[in-house]
């Protein structure tokens, strides 16, 4: 399988299914197309039918659309787990993950992922206050009710989704209380987390479009 | 099983999983929750956990999300047929699912669904021009791919997302391609539909906010 994948600094819809795979142990090449706000991004478009990226290959299979990419691999492998074993939980990973992707425009346009950005907050509005509640009163309520501590209870799909908001609630500093932080801190402290980070450190593009 | 939904003259949210729930035959009871913009939706509020319809609840489980509302009857129901039986074209379903669900945000943001109003094109500007142009793409391919008539071959989740779109290429009569009217014709003429556009003629509530 082959992965095409955004700047790692940036790219919050490529690390979601990046974060998954990687830590679910899948082997998988990986493809960076460049971001290039400027001129259309032509590179990305040149390969992906939405224009978009993360694309997944997979034989004749080109996939767009991070959670569709999450769901291919997990149902094509599912000892990796990376959807709940549970029907039940499984519908609730789903509706977190589609929350998360079709949602919180506020949050994503005022605040874009960073991983380079010196944690500092920013002026924002009450519309980016409702996302960052609801997102608090979500990953609480399926923390309490899984017992944690992912948010289906082992790692899933659900929480490769939210990965591009822990990086964000970090570097824009927004307020959390003890559950919200210890979660953001499972999250940060898993190995993928990690190199994913360091390769986003290392990358030296700039897009001024992504840099509030 | 009880769906929540909005007003069938405008929640496209609510359109896609009860035209999906309706043509596969699934009994379930219907609330219906009035769309309030001024009030900032309190009745809607007060019942669904992310704020908005549609909500299924099926027992103890509260299900917001379209799409995570028909995977989750999908899965359970199998012969139903909501998702297509074959792997890889389940993974194309869940693809078009998750670009519609995601994207396309200056179509919807420029032409809500509206199910009563009488075709007419409006003025729209270059980024609406290109949603209509790849949706009209995506259509083409899996149809082409598929051999139709629907999007995977038999109806599956992927048209029943698309819906709303099919209403607002004729309500704001967007130029179509006989593959893209045909495929429209085919929607617009499932029972399901008509039932849904029958009930959305008959609602006399008008939001303001939504007629464009």
């Amino acid at each position: 399988m082959k992965l095409y994948i955004g700047n790692k600094n940036y790219s919050s819809w490529s690390f979601r299914p990046w974060i998954g795979l990687r830590h679910a142990g899948i082997p998988f090449e990986e493809v960076q197309l460049w971001f290039d706000h400027d001129h259309g991004h032509p590179e990305i478009r040149a390969m992906s039918p939405s224009g978009k990226v993360p694309v997944l290959a997979d034989g004749d299979l080109v996939l767009p659309e991070s959670l569709a990419i999450l769901d291919h691999v997990a149902r094509k492998l599912p000892e990796t787990g990376l959807w709940p074993a549970d029907p039940l939980w499984r519908s609730r990973a789903m509706a977190m993950a589609c929350e998360m992707a079709t949602g919180f425009s506020a949050l994503r346009a005022a605040c874009p992922m960073n991983m380079r950005r010196t944690p500092a907050p920013i002026k924002t509005g009450a519309e980016v206050a409702g996302d960052v509640a609801r997102i608090k009163t979500l990953w609480g309520k399926a923390l309490a009710d899984s017992g944690g501590p992912f948010l289906c209870g082992s790692f899933s799909i659900a929480d490769a989704m939210f990965a591009p908001v822990v990086n964000r609630f970090v570097v824009y500093a927004f307020e959390t209380d003890a559950v919200t932080r210890a979660y953001m801190d499972r999250m940060k402290a898993l190995p993928a987390w990690q190199e994913w980070e360091q390769a986003g450190f290392a990358e030296d593009a700039v897009v001024a479009e992504e840099e509030v």
